[in-house]
């Protein structure tokens, strides 16, 4: 077939929104191969995947850890520990400061999962004091959920401290680590996680389209007959890879193909402490450049993660954050909307295959922007 | 960074399976970009994915059918119209002759969904007379659903006189398209189909990660507070498509850049009949080869959809299918296993980026193995 000769696209804008992100040209490349489902070669690879998914967030299946891919974005991963491993008779409390802690009382919601929600504000971490009233008086709880870096605002939750409650009273604990997991250490065990999710596409620096559960597997083996969703099955689809190392249904072998590469290439820069760092070097660059702009981040920056963060509108004169956003992406830099209830912000992250160099020439475009706007 | 330098992998093996498969250079190369999700750009690429369907499929909105795209597999897509169409006290029939339509049993058990299963032999099709005795005995049922191509054997069963029955007893009628679409013109209008599901990595020769849904506005509409998903919530999909052109959540950004390069292929193949054509004719060339090598096909030739097709193992003597599976892959092509419950095939599928020249090269490899094979 020959198709019609077409301009190639421009050279794509930098994306600094908390994915789906810039990612390297070698993690795209590895989408250039068709791979079959049900082949050896392919299962090896999945099984490499699951493994070295383990081995990045410092878990052993010796010690009774799993890590389970799940077609869908995060939230879908989110969603199948609910759907999944939630007794019939089981509640859930979830501890929730922005729109990913809604999220998951929504999932609850649909799937008519008895459930209760612990509200803070959106610059306020999740309590754990909180949760240790709630826990002593109601001992039908049976789980314990929370998001680590909340990305309506980039705010950290103390899951550590949340998982000593939790643990405390024996509750299983389930965590939404989406936009934290490998580009911030986690020490998974010791905060007594169950069931941690996250996705290819945050700071793993992968492509969208697949979620992943690390969990403890005796946390799993005993959701047995619980599944309200036969896609959305974790338990199923754990035992689909242990039975014959197969995805039960039609996995996206691309998406996997480039997540491959984008552990090979987290393992060569260092593993996550040196990802880590190039974050936090990324968000200094942010940080300072803003506030020498007179722009102001919404949280307290004990609160403030390295991976996203919320800026206020400025104070003085209407601001015309499409205008700023459009001239912006005229100018080859995508930046993310605000998504908070009570005050006006707009988001700025810093993962992906991003370096200080693009901080800074990101905050060249926004002096520009400002002081193309403050002409007109 | 600097990637260790490899060795580059092998040229790709050709995939004669039902999905994923061979796909074209030029699908693939469309993912070699980063496009931000919550842009103006990819919503408009979005947008135009969705009219398109409609288009190929010969349905208009202003007819009232809308296209829905939703994450995942196949599988998550017919699961999706189960969770959000069907109403609390609503009753699917089933009518299944294979793996795919006893899937749909599974799903509609694990959402406690009342049903009932319609079964007829693997090599029979569904049968629209005992629907209609079913369905007027039980005025209960609200539902019926059938798979078009059941990939199990590559029967193809008749949507159309099963939709003639489940209209005259206004019933609502969910078709399982995933193999056939693209492949095989479906009149869905004329079908009575009111939601048919398919899949961007099957005929229409995308990348597997992202399924579809055309139905009828009104009976999606008709569906509110009835999700048992958030995830898989098909109406709170299409309100999000509706409000402001965007996925609820994350969607598989660089699949669907592939999905958009696959439609503008078969758009340019010439539609749904050129592709057909070369379909037909890449069976033809299969099963002519084969029955010269001795093979049988398993079904009735006037049950046969030119998609997929089973053959049984040879007569004579022991065939040791994982041998033979095996010597194909060393020669660069990959079959599929069968799925049979009572009889021993396998099978070999003709979508993707086939030619009948390709068919020929598998066709010649065939002969080398078995050769092979009767000389140890």
């Amino acid at each position: 077939m020959h198709l019609t000769p077409e301009i190639p696209p421009a050279r794509d804008k930098l994306l600094f929104t908390p994915g789906p992100l810039t990612t390297s040209q070698t993690v795209k490349q590895a989408m250039l191969r068709d791979a079959g489902s049900w082949h050896s070669d392919f299962n090896a690879l999945v099984a490499g995947v699951r493994s070295r998914l383990l081995s990045l967030a410092g878990l052993t299946r010796a010690d009774g850890w799993e890590a389970i891919l799940m077609q869908g974005s995060g939230t879908f991963g989110v969603e199948s520990v609910f759907q999944t491993c939630v007794p019939p008779n089981g509640r859930v409390v979830v501890l929730a400061n922005g729109a990913y802690g809604e999220r998951m009382a929504q999932m609850l919601r649909h799937a008519k999962i008895d459930h209760r929600v612990l509200r803070t504000a959106e610059d306020v971490p999740a309590d754990a004091a909180a949760l240790e009233i709630c826990l002593a008086e109601d001992p039908a709880v049976t789980h314990v959920a929370v998001v680590h870096c909340e990305t309506t605002t980039g705010l950290l939750n103390p899951i550590d401290s949340i998982g000593r409650v939790a643990k405390q009273y024996h509750k299983t604990y389930v965590v939404d680590a989406m936009s934290s997991f490998a580009g911030i250490p986690i020490d998974i065990a010791a905060c007594g996680i169950d069931f941690l999710v996250s996705s290819s596409n945050k700071c793993l620096e992968g492509v969208p389209g697949i979620s992943f559960v690390l969990c403890r597997r005796d946390a799993l083996l005993s959701s047995e007959g619980w599944a309200r969703s036969l896609s959305l099955d974790l338990l199923g689809q754990f035992k689909g890879f242990e039975k014959d190392g197969k995805f039960r249904y039609t996995p996206p072998t691309h998406v996997i193909l480039a997540l491959d590469q984008a552990l090979r290439e987290v393992e060569l820069e260092g593993r996550i402490p040196a990802r880590q760092e190039r974050y936090r070097r990324n968000h200094q660059a942010l940080l300072a450049g803003m506030q020498k702009l007179g722009f102001r981040s919404y949280l307290n920056p004990a609160l403030q993660s390295p991976i996203i963060t919320a800026f206020l509108y400025p104070a003085a004169g209407r601001f015309d954050f499409d205008r700023f956003y459009t001239e912006l992406s005229r100018r080859g830099f995508i930046i993310y909307p605000g998504k908070l209830t009570q005050v006006d912000t707009f988001r700025i992250a810093n993962i992906g295959r991003l370096f200080p160099a693009d901080m800074e020439q990101l905050l060249s475009a926004i002096a520009s922007v400002l002081t193309q706007m403050s002409n007109e």
